[in-house]
């Protein structure tokens, strides 16, 4: 089935999606993005979603080109044209395409955002855990990872090197300490203590993350956000890994280490479902 | 006039030249790109720009999708069907267009690489000489500087940063010491002595520098390939910088600290020209 997505105000198939060579995104990476998941054909964590895009976009000077009124509109239709049950929604808002290239931004007056969404059909997304192997690999990306934006080249070499490995991800290192997955925010587990990386520019504020955390100190879970190694995480009872699309996964090998015996770890089991259950209560 | 420009085996009008928004060069930033100088309509340094195009090609596990010959080709019809004498050709390669999102790369089999060039007309490129004013900002960028990619949104934001402080340009620091500017290499001089930054991962390894360091040493003049900090450049008694599209221009001001009295330096103005009378003898 051809997807319909949404280009600038128009509802096209995908094969007709297309932007202009000029486009700020594609010349200088000049866009941010957001993914959201789709469970029983409804948006899990809108919200959330949209008050990051806002801050993204705001980071950077970009003017905000669709109302979050407007933005969960399209997708609503575009869960309907494409019966999505259970799925994601990719967002890009790029600065649009200036007549020419040039570092300078475009007068905002002149050069509007492009808004470009499109679904993925993902069935059995909520029921699937799969146990993740990751490697760890340095971190290089560039200093405001805190700003989603689609400078995803080193992800995506990240990804590939994992798969090189045998792996699933790769969890990257900086300075000595784990700052996220290739798309993802990492937790260890140790004497029932759950612990991740706190809030920087050096990692994405995670949508799903906040969530997790509120509910588990809800769950009179204790929690820390504090920095830890590689070798810390290696000898952690458990390891899971937090995004909009893989809600909570759990980790169960990194680098050559296994952890639990390779079994996905209970805090990480429970956390998911604590998630799913109390973000279908919001969804929208 | 609608430029004629040229994407995956076509010549198109500006207007119509359109790629996916699957193409991963939108997405994920996976793309990476030359600018070649036009003169008297002839390419400067094409084989250099060619040469490091492959290099970064190379180091993404791309695929190369044009030989040297037919990017050739295909630089010269754009310069005639655009009537270009002095101006600019820009060049970007992307991994393609995949039928869906996914940071893993696509298998090169069934995913071919997106070429997209235009030509940029400048004329009295090689006449205009503009003392510039640059100020000092933080290096943030990722750690492979030396792959020419499209992840340029912080020298964008460098150059707007630069434009609200009054200045041309931002020459960046990092552990204290000078990396480059937003886009391109950069020198200073003192007691007649060419310093600049060795080549590293930190860099971009231009095609202009190489050449104008080349030169400067057939001109008996003395170079040193080290770090050098704001402090070091303010108190140098000249400095510049080289680019393929602003060849070797000199600054005359860094931060608050004017050089030279505000006037251009002797050395960079030589070099400006031995660079403009030798590359034109190789231009092709």
């Amino acid at each position: 089935m051809t997807r319909t997505v949404y280009v600038n105000g128009e509802y096209l198939p995908e094969t007709e999606a297309r932007i202009s060579i000029f486009d700020r995104g594609f010349l200088f990476a000049d866009a941010v993005y957001e993914v959201t998941s789709v469970l029983g054909g409804k948006m899990i964590a809108f919200d959330g979603h949209a008050e990051r895009l806002k801050r993204s976009l705001s980071e950077l000077d970009m003017d905000n080109p669709i109302s979050t009124e407007d933005l969960l509109e399209v997708h609503r239709e575009l869960v309907r044209l494409n019966g999505i049950d259970e799925g994601l929604i990719y967002l890009q808002i790029s600065r649009g395409a200036a007549s020419d290239r040039d570092f300078a931004f475009p007068d905002p007056d002149e050069v509007k955002p492009t808004v470009v969404l499109f679904t993925q059909s993902k069935p059995g997304l909520a029921e699937t855990v799969r146990p993740m192997k990751v490697i760890s690999i340095d971190d290089i990306r560039w200093g405001r990872r805190d700003i989603k934006t689609v400078q995803l080249l080193y992800p995506s070499m990240g990804k590939m090197m994992a798969k090189a490995a045998g792996a699933d991800d790769a969890w990257m290192v900086e300075d000595g300490y784990v700052t996220e997955g290739t798309s993802n925010n990492v937790y260890i587990v140790k004497d029932g203590k759950i612990i991740t990386r706190a809030l920087s520019n050096d990692i994405l504020h995670g949508i799903t993350r906040a969530a997790v955390l509120r509910y588990a100190e809800e769950a009179q879970m204790e929690v820390e956000e504090r920095n830890f190694t590689i070798e810390e995480a290696q000898n952690a009872d458990e390891a899971f890994f937090t995004s909009a699309s893989a809600f909570v996964m759990p980790v169960v090998q990194i680098d050559d280490k296994k952890l639990g015996g390779g079994e996905p770890g209970r805090v990480a089991l429970r956390l998911r479902e604590i998630y799913l259950d109390e973000s279908l209560k919001t969804a929208v």
